[in-house]
């Protein structure tokens, strides 16, 4: 195996979590239709697969309540498994959500005692994901959050988040740990509304934080777009910010239950101009798929599900490169002014004095030609959706 | 007249923006089905109702285009009747969205021409807000976005509306004006995905302003519940980061085009909460009602629609009064443990190492008996549903 | 107990499923809070509450797979119980979700042999049903869809589900079963589109039956709201086509996963107009609580939850009662022309010829009077909000 | 233009209504952008286009409250145009939403001489859509709705309802007319919740006429859409009921307003499946696109989005049809056992007597092993993405 691991050295970074590809396909009416995967099985396969590494919850690797001895045989095969493959681990996480005692929250239960027991099993896995060698700690809260608006005071809650990540930056700083936490927003499910709900509400949270350079955003596809919001504009907002420490990519059909489809078997044409973004802004961390192969697959389909997402991802940047390279598309976005943006509103060392001082731009401005302009959008997008489409 | 003035103290911050009764009606679908109202008569017909301001955008008054006579002569009548009735102006905005020169934004329009001209349309009506004694200045951006994610590159978009925001800072802080700017975000509508969509959004936008003590937010009902988004969440975080700036009250029914309806008469549960944490937390700016009076009705309906947003806030005021003091719900609340949350997580001068060494926050924890523990949360809301129906 | 049972004669025919109050809290991404509870339990507690009945799925009652003796042992217990309190059944139903066999359906299952297993498993609990005195029998077809339109085709689909419906209503007829099939609708979740996802498309479909009399629906207030639909009309309708066999009474907050809240807990106005609809209509079949008690509860929490779902019916009852006889309501509804929409826009007896003849209706008609007539419809609606809150 | 005329023989059957390219891009928040287009250069350039034929509303063609003569030369001029350019009207429909007379419906106005009015207005366009040719007769009823529960008793506006298509289906009888009706649902906007939201809806209503069989569908993408329904379904469903008489093809994205935007310009993959279900049903209908030119945009982009519809549906057709032949898709249907459902569950002349004696359908059917079986979707369903993007 030692061969495998020194072939394996792909190009793109695309990772699974063990829970991914290991989910055992129980839903809310339905019994699990897969037996359990092995955590070294999963490694195994998925470097064949040509994946880049992949990541866990604390639990998916050691489950939950095992003691110190079992723990440390489960890491062992694990690190055994990763050398042999050479798949990396970039990122670990904390399962906070799925032991009964979660279910009013961890770090903003209102038990004292549950925030307390959450904030330590963060820390014990933080020191195995340091271990690992992993650069990003994803937080999703899935549980902080309420059915009932009358059950929690959400500012007194958002005072106990704050103090968790303080707590958490600070023991990373503490211990000189280089690892960087990734807040990934949900809207709702399994709480009736969870705290956070996408990825502005995430990104104002973080500037009041004491450590603020220390945490950004693992957003996911399917929740944003699970409350119909535009996940493109959503990344392109979190780079702007620079928090795009880490990205999710699956897919979602719309504002429902959360689907965790394949990527680019949700919102397809969202998904293009999702990888053209990712791509021409040179986000350079892992492509993270968090999808669930569907309930109704074996085995067979949960690998062929898995390199379904690499695939999609490919040709989608295939897909985009081209578009970006068309003259006729350069052409289109010139005639769509998309370059006057670029250029800043005021001119260099214009003040605002300078402003009101120029009748062009109020007195004498033609509000009726300049509203008469075509912008040329729809032909733009024709144009995109034709290289999509391979048409081109 | 002097006397209705001297009469008119409304206790109650209730204030209409003048295109909210004044909404002739027309839809996509529709033409007008009622004519437009005078300014004038909306002052003093809001003033009989008890209400204690209006608002208005630049064209409400002063139609589009109209020469600097006609201008002064609007305004003239608007302040005589102001001055008549005894009716404040706390809040006034731009409308920077109905001429076709903004079809593709104001401020992050792909035409720098554009952009230049919607700044001098704010800065003129900002001198008028300020004249007319405006704490606030709201901003809207509601063709700020795109139907195609090739439309625009948001983060230059995002660049440009930070501009806007920076020379607009600027200028208040250069004339010496102590008015505050409240964005207001809305995830669509009438562009297929709006910048800024969700207070959350808003909020971590403002953090990068140059003036951003000058920025904060006006957030309304119905735009966060088009996203399927906590409303009353929302309001928590927006008071958490001490930007609430203004609100918007009305209402609207899930997921689906922009209703604006009488506040109250969209989500009763949820309008409820939202007074109960604006009168807990001590909310003193304008409760403002941005509505449209249904297209169904005549003036007789107008204003029966007006006077129902007031008698709506009330009720919900004084059932949230009484929840609050019922002793069962203080009771219930503590069984629920709401008092806890409240507690710092880590103790007083608690250090990471001081938790790590506490064996019952981990090593002694009993999860599965903090698991089993009952949150008392749907005795909690029935009792606040009960106070809500007047059945306590 | 026997005297239990003869005190046991509820005016209110509220009923509840084992499954609801007896679930175990287990969601996509949590394990189970509750531990089981017995069937006999659940019968003696809610007859102590009041509840004038309780439903079961074969699965609840029997565990999947159990031998015949086992079968007995169970059915005997229960028949038991219910004799000792006086508890009905008055509906029953099939699992024909949980187990892995259906994960592609059950009467349409891509499976010919599921296809029959499923028609099995129906027919047997049928008879059980009607041994129990069920007149009720609900099918759910929760399986019964695709997350991918390659999958399955609609129509081919559709062919299956309604030959199984011929079968089942050949089966009744033969055996002289006095039971009536109540067909429940649900748009997506566990499926990504189910099949007849709507009251409309269940309707439309029991008009292809051979034995179209003996089904009806039964649906679910979350189900057609989470598509966004309003759950009066769909009952309006369901009524107007004389196929208001039973309804699930639950809450829903929006277009989201399906939360199964307490009735009222959900749209509290649409749960006020939906009781005044079932009132007002004489629907006299039972009023079903469909519901889960919250993650967050204990079986203290169960219990009240249960009774809330009572409370808030009879509340809403008294509430639209009094709304209905408020002379001011009878006024408003004269004004807003109610009464007029009663009348036929025909005159009896009157033909085509005859209306294009009336010059009053097409050449004389004055459309602009009639467009700018009021319809008084936000008065009228704030005097239910005031009756549903109790301020009148 | 004799010549242009002789040329015009479209093989593809799409078809434009005047008022989508006609569209003056007025929106809820903004003024018209583009100036009116004449009905005459509507007809002529559509034919330039390729298309077979346009679409009317009366007003369109004819604006409301036209005298007789201004009638008869505005038809005069169309009629010219038609036989110009060769061009089809095969449907035509009648405006019973733009006038404020109709605020509160047409056949279920509130007001009884509003529903007069608005059959004559109906009869009065029958008599000119069969005069010009057409086939179709779509009636979307956008204002037969509620913003509020008490303002309308459903039951009471469906027999109106009912009432106004059997007055139209006797008309049409009566006069020999071979036109059929076709119901457009849509779940809202303009009103709160619109009558018959849903094809479900409108085929179960379509049952209760008494002229059933000249009522059928005219479903358009965008409406399932805005209530998160599954349009290919919907399809599916209505030719399974032989009930789509027509059809409005368009692009949505998501739950929001209502977009209209190019067919293939909001769920790409939907579109595909929707072709490809109408190539194979062997629908042969015009493909009609109800669609509007983003109020960004001047005639020149009028026209390459008119372009864009067609091009989309050409390119998605060819797609589909590759997809068909694809012998990897063949046998990876089969594999999914696609053809197994074409299979009745019982077998021919097999009775439940027979059905309950095959000890193979449940005493002895093994649940687990039929449960373990891959369904082989994920990867039926990437082949389909791999034959959209062009990419086999």
């Amino acid at each position: 195996m030692t061969s495998k691991a020194a072939a394996h050295s792909p190009v793109d970074k695309f990772t699974f979590g063990l829970w991914t590809v290991g989910w055992q396909a129980r839903d809310p009416f339905g019994d699990a239709t897969r037996p359990p995967l092995d955590p070294v099985e999963i490694v195994q396969r998925l470097a064949e697969l040509g994946a880049y590494g992949v990541t866990f919850h604390d639990d998916d690797l050691i489950p939950f309540g095992s003691d110190d001895a079992a723990r440390q045989q489960h890491i062992a095969r694990f690190r055994k498994a990763l050398a042999a493959t050479g798949m990396k681990v970039p990122m670990a996480t904390t399962n906070l959500f799925t032991h009964p005692v979660f279910k009013d929250g961890a770090f903003t239960s209102n038990d004292r005692a549950v925030r307390r027991f959450a904030l330590r099993k963060v820390m014990r896995n933080l020191d195995l994901a340091v271990e690992l060698g992993a650069e990003t700690y994803v937080c999703w809260g899935g549980r902080e959050g309420t059915e009932y608006d009358c059950s929690k005071d959400v500012r007194v809650a958002l005072d106990r988040l704050r103090e968790a990540f303080n707590v958490l930056g600070t023991y990373c700083k503490d211990r000189g740990y280089r690892i960087r936490f990734a807040i990934e927003p949900k809207p709702n499910e399994p709480r009736g509304d969870i705290l956070l709900p996408t990825i502005g509400h995430a990104l104002a949270f973080i500037d009041t934080l004491e450590h603020k350079e220390l945490v950004g955003l693992n957003p996911e596809v399917g929740h944003e777009q699970m409350a119909g919001l535009n996940f493109v504009h959503g990344i392109a907002q979190a780079l702007w910010h620079k928090k795009l420490f880490h990205i999710d990519l699956n897919g979602q059909r719309g504002i429902k239950y959360d689907q965790d489809l394949v990527f680019g078997h949700g919102d397809l044409v969202s998904a293009f101009f999702l990888v053209d973004l990712l791509e021409s802004a040179g986000y350079d961390g892992p492509r993270h798929f968090d999808y669930k192969p569907s309930r109704t697959e074996d085995f067979e389909g949960v690998w062929a599900s898995a390199a379904a997402n690499m695939r999609m991802y490919r040709l989608l940047r295939d897909r985009a490169a081209k578009f970006q390279k068309d003259p006729e598309v350069v052409a289109a976005k010139r005639a769509a002014r998309l370059p006057d943006l670029a250029q800043t509103t005021l001119a260099p060392g214009e003040t605002c004095a300078d402003l009101l001082r120029d009748r062009s731009a109020f007195e004498t401005f033609d509000a009726n030609a300049h509203g008469s302009r075509g912008c040329g959008f729809v032909r733009l997008h024709q144009l995109a959706l034709e290289h999509l489409l391979g048409a081109r």
